[in-house]
């Protein structure tokens, strides 16, 4: 089912096919100066996929306000269509990770078929013990998978229990599980005792993991809560995958870390240490501020970038992270944010893909650092646009696809159907 | 007005007159050996008030969830209440900053009385451009001072013209400007420009200020905006503060600042420079965490403290600071917090004013880091309790304010009238 | 061996004694009221020692410049004599922890009979593979355990096996391992080759520990290098220490992480994984600044010693840490710094001590957030000065030791036989 | 005088030359339908000059230790030699930055033909009073300018009035002063009393600028100083500056700010104040690290030139900033890296320069946050190197500067002359 009119997305393309195809060209012969072969990139980078969040076709915003969007979804099936268009466009983005009880209906099976009918799969699922629902019988104001309460606790469990089943039937192969869980006072938690306490839930939530499944360990060094969190870094989130077991890794949020963090190297140990479940992408200038990938710091996620591409080019064994944005679209449409986003991630990774990794080995093993950080540069500076556009095309998406998007009228034509959601925010300061 | 009864404070006080007593004698012949007069600095101490915020007495949330505490203030007057419980029992918080629209009211006359029933005054009036209200004309979901829309800036100045004039109903002498524009993406502002435009609309402002009124300037380095924010920092807020005129002075919000930064260093430098305007107290350990003054860091807060004690110590001309609370209670009784936080804000006061400034002047004079941390640490390890407790007391609060407002079961009274407040933030992510 | 004439304490003590032996009653009763024993406290701090870095004991500089100190020592026997009347005066530090190969000597059996008489005993032992000392075959420019040069990382593994062989001969029990590898540029090192040959050299080392030995891994998050470091954080310092083996733990120096990190939490989690090898005592503003312990965040130092009385109080098996102040004293006397530092933490252990472990548990299972965080500010507001004066007077130093060793003109003294040290740092930009 | 050999660089040149202008020619194009003339911009380019600090050329090294590099400069004479040959190779560095009494010579005439002979200039002239020199009559160890007495005082001003005088001598037209004054514990330091000696002394030098002469000040977060220093951000810098008069502006090191801090925003403040000396160019990820511009954030450095371009744009009065690469080559060669940043920088320019400011402008009065910053990254992600290498080439550079260096082995051959410098650093923990 297509969400555009192909043919719009035709006429869009018809005007920059010949400039495309110029560009194309010619970055084939740079690239083979350097010996790479644009076809094989290109092939690769068509193959990779990022999944988005189904809360980020949302408008987000912050405890102070939020700011409604023109025709917001609904539900999930208005979300679902959104990322259809996402996809279509931009044809980067085939899952979508549902965040449960946001997403819940009460057809899964039609959820499913409509998804497919856009083109679209799910990826992990989301559960949520960081608010109340309404009617829910324990509060996780003061914790919910290490809450001192069992009842809690319990709750907290069955939620993600309940998470997994929902997931098996629409096909995901993985459980994220962030937890806001942490204090606000130096004394209002004891450590040790709240990491026992989740890695005793966390155990009987792995216990209800299907055998192909994966459980992802999210960690962040604050917010909501703002003096201490449980699962604070990655050596937290690693101690605790280590002690659940194979299924159980570390996913890596760009915006969770404390200022100045290598997050590469963080990749990179949990590469090695075969931990790394993979990824929620955004960018950040001061805490989690959940930009548009790559808007701010690109080069930092390039950095990633290359850490991935290093480990697939040396077939670490079990490497197979999962790639999702998680970003909060407070002042911009967010279907183009997010198209543009996974164009963002896709460049940075066709620029990995381009870095000389003989030449980088070799500059590295002759401690000759400023070739070495050259062999890197090279790639990152090297302009890949070419390749995007050409994947987009060969796969019936759009050149340009904020331009295709908005000749469209799309969201005009939603926001008939979609009244304007106020509220959220706005005052709690 | 009481709204705890008297015989309950008094019967709680008996219980520790006898120890508070002792404590208060030891701690005077303590201080009398370094040439310190304890009642000397118990009248200060007893002179010195923090406002609270309006907004302080009800329950906060962050982006994920706001979860509601027992018995949250309805309204104004509800907020006025709790107010006065705070200032019965603590005795250091007489008055009180309205936050506007959210305070409201059709009979300011009525407010103003009682506030004056519960002993209470009103402190700098705050105003709100930073969420949209229903039924506005314009939106401030892309800046409100400092918008590129002409009518959008006149209805932000328009409502800033109203608080000075509410302010002026009720006696408050000041107007807070803390704005939330700025920008999520490199390039969606010209800096410049914007700041222009922040002077322009500011000085609209300022010219309807009252001859005895003040206006201040509230920096903030993030959030709500990410990327970038008008008034970042104190620099800007001077150069604001300074092209309006002398009527217009910064604010500092202790937890507004960049990481690592020397907060004690832009107090001195505020002082030198005639335009401090005041304080928002908290603390924080990541960013605008909004947590209890001093919870995290007292030392630094009593290092600002130090700045202003010594500043009047030496009569620098003109001195003349605001204090405020500015927290955010998530998972404390907000009552309780605010009495726990005015205490310590009052702490740091006392164990600035028994810092031997003499000893002090003379180890920077010769060089002598090791007795000139000393001096200061010295005031700091003093444990002032009794002079606090001795303060309250002689006012007619508690010695234990949070163990006589537990007996008083003024929440679990309140709570009767007062519905639980569902919503706010969840899934704003 | 006393270095500091006896009488001269005494007589310093002697005109303090009775305000000493009032603030010690008055204490004694204060603490009594909330049910503790101030002379349990006393005799568990009297028993507390923390080592001393044989290297602090010089004037310290940055890369921009060093100012020499007045009589620095010229040697080991000089340090140890340092240490001896530091020990002598505050008689918290009754061990120093040496540095090879700048604490080299001739004659390590006299060096161990001189701390004897000094009262003084040999604490872990330091290597030091991130200068290069003359005449040394390879270079540790780019590395040394982790270096690409199978040559340069034998002959880093045997220096630390050489600093194994003297600490055996001096009393050791550990050995200290911080390296300065890293890199300065993306792309400079594999971070996963250079961890890797980290574990190899590191292997080899652990290999030659003696059966009652104990190895620390030092993480450290940037500088020398300033892009990565080989272990940067916690994390890499624990997939190190748990692939070597029981005997290597982690070590965590104040300054060494990220902004904003919660070094308390990484404390508990050391301490539940039977890995906390022990502390670097410092304190730091912006980086690993090396200033004196408790000097900038005092409360932050408490934190950490509230982890480490919890675990002692609960009884957490295998629970051993090794405590040593590691500081840069660039702008005062070291001798100075050393004996406040040790006092500092002293306090910081005391404070620690009279915390209300059942109230502070009973808050915490009722999420009583409130009074769980005065639980523990309680123990930090109170001073224990008289504690620490008494611990002191007991053990035959000084009330004062400032004071007293200002008195006793040490330095000048010393300062005929040891010439200023001119050099280091100055145009290393 | 030609350094490295002509021929060898039109040899190497040569080889390049076809795909160099192949890549030209196809970014020509791809310009032009954006509207821009790629001519235009090579020109302004090719007009762009960033000036070498003569220290840069040697090799730095941090606290812990120094590891020299092969043949570094003995003396200023030598390091002019290496400015030649960068200059010569990359062409575009025009200027040298002396710092003294580093660089000081007995003939300055000799020193000015051997620049001239070179073909560099001299750019701002660097006082240095944050090390003591050998037989300096008042020490800076508690501070230079801001000393408390007033001695030292009066030799930190002397020592830069004879910059200025020597500065005369060689055709520099401005003074930058950087102080390492500040404290390493609270209480120190007295904040206002240092900064009001920092005014009174800076005036002093002030006074002595010829008329066509400015004044950068320079400020820094921290280190040497680790507690505070007096001129610890743009806004002390700002207040300085103010108070100093028009000729004294404020000069801006990437490496000087707290974490998260918005560097651009700043620039854009001290455009609108006329108050920009000029800049300080070096990348950092953690603190003043000094790595090579651009090598880490490269997209923060391009924002930074956004800001230059637009100021120049739209000709903002006075409008005239220095720019000064301030790196410390620590593991590469210093020539290597000096080209390469230079070019660096070269390229940031290049891309703002081509970034559609109409556009640009548009989208900002529309709100349109997406567009507005793909404006901007459209720019930055255009590979510009076939620009930078026409520009060198134009002017009779290399093509590659570091393959055409290393084919010249000029590094091996000024080694003969040049013996290794052992020292610096090494113990200074």
């Amino acid at each position: 089912m297509t969400l555009i009119d192909a043919g719009l997305i035709q006429d869009h393309n018809n005007s920059q096919l010949r400039h495309a195809a110029n560009d194309y060209e010619h970055l084939g012969e740079q690239l083979a100066r350097r010996n790479i072969d644009i076809d094989v990139v290109r092939k690769k980078v068509a193959a990779f996929g990022v999944a988005i969040p189904s809360w980020g076709v949302g408008t987000g915003g912050t405890r102070f306000a939020r700011f409604p969007g023109l025709g917001e979804p609904r539900n999930v099936f208005d979300k679902l269509q959104d990322c259809g268009v996402i996809q279509q466009l931009a044809c980067a983005t085939p899952t979508v990770s549902l965040h449960i009880p946001w997403d819940k209906t009460s057809d899964w099976k039609a959820l499913r078929e409509t998804a497919t009918r856009y083109g679209l799969g799910f990826d992990a699922i989301n559960s949520n013990t960081f608010s109340d629902q309404s009617g829910q019988a324990h509060s996780y104001k003061f914790g919910s998978l290490t809450h001192g309460d069992a009842g809690t606790r319990a709750q907290a469990v069955a939620h993600n229990i309940e998470c997994i089943e929902i997931g098996q039937q629409i096909g995901s192969k993985a459980l994220t599980v962030w937890i806001g869980d942490g204090s606000n006072f130096p004394g209002q938690q004891h450590f040790r005792r709240a990491f026992d306490r989740y890695l005793e839930s966390a155990r009987e939530i792995y216990a209800a993991l299907p055998g192909d499944w994966r459980m992802f360990l999210e960690h962040k060094i604050c917010e909501p809560a703002f003096y201490s969190t449980v699962i604070q870094d990655w050596g937290s989130s690693y101690l605790a995958a280590s002690a659940l077991g194979p299924k159980a890794q570390c996913l890596v949020d760009l915006g969770h870390h404390a200022p100045n963090v290598n997050i590469e190297m963080i990749v990179a140990r949990l590469i090695a240490a075969g931990k790394l479940a993979g990824f929620h992408f955004n960018d950040s200038k001061y805490g989690d501020d959940d930009l548009d990938a790559g808007s701010v710091a690109p080069y930092r996620l390039f950095l990633v970038f290359n850490e991935l591409v290093a480990a697939a080019h040396e077939k670490v064994a079990g490497f197979d992270p999962a790639y999702m944005l998680d970003q909060s679209h407070n002042v911009t449409d967010p279907i183009e944010s997010l198209m543009t986003s996974a164009a963002q991630v896709q460049r940075s990774y066709a620029q990995a893909l381009i870095v000389d990794r003989t030449a980088l080995d070799a500059a590295q093993d002759a401690n000759d650092a400023l070739l070495a950080t050259q062999a890197l540069k090279r790639g990152f500076e090297t302009d890949v646009t070419p390749i995007l556009q050409r994947v987009r095309l060969d796969a019936g998406g759009a050149i340009d696809p904020v331009g295709a998007y908005r000749a469209s009228a799309y969201r005009q034509r939603v926001a008939k159907d979609r009244p304007v959601v106020i509220g959220g925010g706005g005052g709690i300061v």
